[in-house]
């Protein structure tokens, strides 16, 4: 069965608590049961972890690739404008990594604007809420 | 039955006859016809539009809005990056606009790294190929 | 009797109707109409124009110059900030040119701040909604 | 009766005397007057001063707001480009404040392009030598 | 018989009576006309235009390369220094582009320094006024 | 006896009537009063002063040297952006210079990101509103 | 009791062994040790820790912020200028934080100078030593 | 009799007293006096000044080109990098000024590569202590 | 004996599986084998580690610096591009540290033209592989 | 008989054994001859040269203006993005100075964009091989 | 006897014949012997050189300095702005250089407002056409 | 048997007695010899040489390539910064080059942060003193 990884970076284990004008109501749990339902729709196996740590991130994307996952859905958070080493383990593995955001990066602060790891990932998906992940299995299963 | 439009920026109707590597094989004709198609089981009628003039754009998302359309979904192409007018007509809709790319904008010159149009958009989809039309359709018919 | 020309650029046939708490009110047939009876004290004939085209813009001023107008009053909306065509127009015809904008664009986004047409317009009037056109009427009528 | 201060700063007391090609003939004392009576007619009562000293811009500023002013013009000179200090005055008061420049900063050297003082201001009025004055003067009667 | 376009942007039109001692004394239709009777001698068929409109230039560089012209010789104006969509346009066709100017763009204001499509240009030829045409016109013939 | 001054920059006469969302509802007589009851107990002596006019800081930062205080509290308002010679002036003078804000600058406007002052002080201490002052005046007693 | 957290970052744990003259004699065994001293006097518990993995930082922002702690004193080391993700933890969480540095980050090399935490603290205190510390404290149990 | 006069801005009536190894042990008296002998045996009539505000700097300036001066030496201190209204003052009147640094500001930080006044003076000297004064006097009366 | 420790950064437990053309065929395991080799002949100790945590780079770093380590030999990985916290570890702490890449990073992407940490170590080499580290090796032996 | 300088700067005398995809494989032999050719038709004598230093190129302008050459064709090589003092001599010189180059600069890296020579030189060509030269050779004997 | 260098760089021996108004209607040679009277005056030996050549005046740098000279006057002319060798060479040696320039590099071009070498040299004058030299070599005997 | 070029750039004739705590004591005399005797070792012959000019960096660098050198050791001072012509020239010859300083660029002011030549080199080694050197040798003999 095809195997899907969903990498939650720093402070995505607060949602549906922290500023929900901007990240909304769901909980990450929510987001993960709706994200399961529909994986099994799809055929696919879901394995969906969350870590305020950049070297964890790192970590998983290195065992998704091992593993011969079909496609890791990343939701880097503030790490997506600082960290060089997460875009280069993206780069240094075969598996097609989609990056997810639930708010719009554009309509923020200025430093949100520039994303390190966008140039290395086969696609993005932002602004949706909860939606964008769903989008995004549904493009990892169509990969 | 709502209504969505798809309206196509400068040079997108070579689509299929230029740079592949990039945009790949699929004609803008291609592109719409699977849209449509997708459209149907979506229960929604689709107006997809091409234009290389930065003023038909403009005038075509007053339309959408004027006609009470449900959503935009726009490829903006070159406006993209350097459009404040385009941006203003987004803006001044209340109609959400969702942006899409076939490309990763990220991962090609550095002038593409700026969209003047995300940040006023409801969200974004780019890296997929024709796909990236394909859920940007879904999630117009979602929101 | 000396014409003066009032052309607005992008977006601005949707005054009224589009974040009022920016632009106020007005539509633009209703600064029109109350810039006709002030022109009409002033002796002085109006052609009031709008399109969303930068192209037409370029071609009106060219016909205002050709005309013998008296003063251009230009609202560029959005391309006041991203055109070198159309300041090159400016700067090519005698006609003066005097740029008006409904809005304080040094209040707004930073995009906003550059102005590529003040340097070749004869003077600059903003911030005052509907009172900046009336102004700069005033102005043409003095110059 | 209703009172504006227009208030000029660093240099505008060598009007008449200085880069006439730039600022015109006019001394500060003939824009002085020629506004007077225009003030007569649009009854309203004038106070016109000028100082080489910022803090003196920013004592009258307060002043002119304990006093109840209608509006305030400021021609702030070289402190237009510099002074956050100016800035927080205009932002402190409620009394709406107009920007006037003789000439037009923007066909001037670069520095001359970022106006502190434009965001915090209810208006700008620039480039129509001692008429920017006048202009402004009906602007304050009509706010 | 081989075929030459040669797209002219905006203000072109005005040659001839703008701005003489930066752009000379011949209007477009002197240069057009010398150029087709060099042309006639080289076993070439030109076809010369102008529009101020970007999207007409757009549209035209598809048309030439759909023609299978030979060469483009294109000055593109004040777009040369904004347009993402014409680069695009340019770097879409096979047909070889040749970026013309009359004047020499590094020696004026700073805004000219950037070129978007020179890049994706075969060649640059600048600064000789209507001889810059000329020059043009052989390399198209020679390549 | 230990005295300390507290010299207040441009604006800070209005606190209490100025935008009290960023400043507080405090005077600053209010906080004048209270600090000179909480040096008392600190057994110091307080000199607070206020002035729009860069050049009275100056003369007064001199003034503080020369009477041999034992530190300066310094809110240095819209010149803490601005002012080399502020900068001078306290790097210039053996006397310990204590930065204070009420807001914090951090959290507003690009241009206050900026200190030109901080690299010469002693220490800073910024967003606590009054407790700012209070909090630097316990330093200064303990430096 | 109250609780306040003191959470320090990377390099922390070598205070007292490293650069002495920019971060003086004290360890962070003695800052602490006076830190309680002081806290029992205010009625407040304190949590001192230290990592030099950002992740544990904003593991501890969560747990401060879950556990009702009044406020978190934090030195964000070297990741005060270079982590979105501990910006992002510190707006997340409405327990208000403190941030507090030994040395005058103004005062060191250029990459100092930008805080990316400031901007959402309640205030700053630098450049005093373990007084910042001590200063720190006060303040919060003031809040 | 020509007269010279010597104006000095912010912080060098502590000349002798503050950061000797930067400015030397000269205070501004022992400068003046020194100046006013050369000044003799040069046939020149010194008027020696120094405050700390930058309106009476200008004041200054304008008034040594009232009085038909034949020249002035400004040291204008930390305004050197700060002040557009100086510049302008400078450029206002048609004496001559030599801008002179006891300091060479080069070598510097990075804050004093700016000089907003040398673009509008006749000459700089800079680096040479006292010497700098001295330099100045003897170009402003060959001028 | 004498203990030199080689700590490896983000990714790098990829070698050898990663971007065969960027970093070449050796595992991270081939190298540390070659380099206990190599250190033997010098009579040197080694200990070889990697991690994908910042954290555990400056834990070791502070370790190495314990257990009075000879050298330090540190790719940082996409670390180096990013984090002040490692940089601080690095002058913090006595032990000479040596900067190693096996590619040569200005020859690839702008964001890894500025190194943070190269101004703390003792020297760089970069760009020759494998044998990068061999060269390290025998430089920390002659320290 | 008119004389034209062919002035080659640094490693132009590699042309034809170094990247051949850039710059053709005609070396600067090759070049020479045909352009001697060329200009024998138009009676115009040639002078080729070619240099690695720097002071030689500006040696030859000063030699060429001094002999009264009619044109200089000048390929600075790798000076065009760096020299100042090349620009000062063309600048310097009343002979007119053609650019030429054998690339096209606006294709390759950025530090190639900014060319010092071309905002002082006549004209500019460049992008067509040796065809550059030939062109410029033309406009040389029309100019 | 001492002995001092006067070091002139690029195009400086067109000096007389060029730009004029720049520059003046010296020629080098005349400042030289001008210069050469003034130093017997002095009692000083004077050695004036010109090169094109960077490297001739590093050369002559180190020979200044080897053949203990008193100072070097250093007119750099546009290696002034590039060369980070040239001002290598003056930071190398022990001699006193005095940076002279006829005209005001601040009110040219922009590229003439970074001095590489200001910041190494002893002092700069500059400004005031062939006195620059005359006020230097008075400087050089006065050091 | 095999040649390696070592090649010395502006000011590198002064080593030994040049800021002695930047670049050491050694003599390039000294590092000569030191190297001669280490390549003999090798079975490799040196061919080290210096120039303060730029031109004969550029010859060498052609020369060692047609000689069929194994690899180049350029140690290019200042021109590692300014130099776009050795750039190309490293770029332009297929020899090996490698990149040596014996100071580490990084520690030192910002204009040394960028070289333009490591670029094109094969690897880089900076910050050992005359150690750099000789790793150099050992790695042109493992080429």
């Amino acid at each position: 069965m095809r195997k899907v990884f969903v990498l939650n970076g720093p402070n995505l284990n607060l949602l549906g608590s922290r500023e929900l004008e901007v990240y909304g109501r769901d909980t990450l749990d929510d987001i993960a049961d709706a994200l399961v339902t529909q994986a099994k729709g799809l055929g696919v196996e879901l394995d969906v972890r969350q870590s305020n740590h950049e070297g964890h991130l790192i970590d998983w994307l290195h065992e998704a690739a091992r593993s011969g996952a079909q496609a890791v859905i990343l939701n880097a958070g503030g790490f997506t404008h600082t960290s060089v080493a997460l875009r280069d383990a993206i780069a240094a593995v075969v598996t097609p990594v989609i990056e997810v955001h639930l708010s719009n990066p554009a309509a923020r602060e200025s430093f949100r604007r520039r994303s390190l790891v966008s140039g290395v990932c086969r696609g993005t998906i932002s602004g949706f809420g909860s939606l964008s992940y769903s989008l995004a299995l549904d493009a990892a299963a169509r990969l």
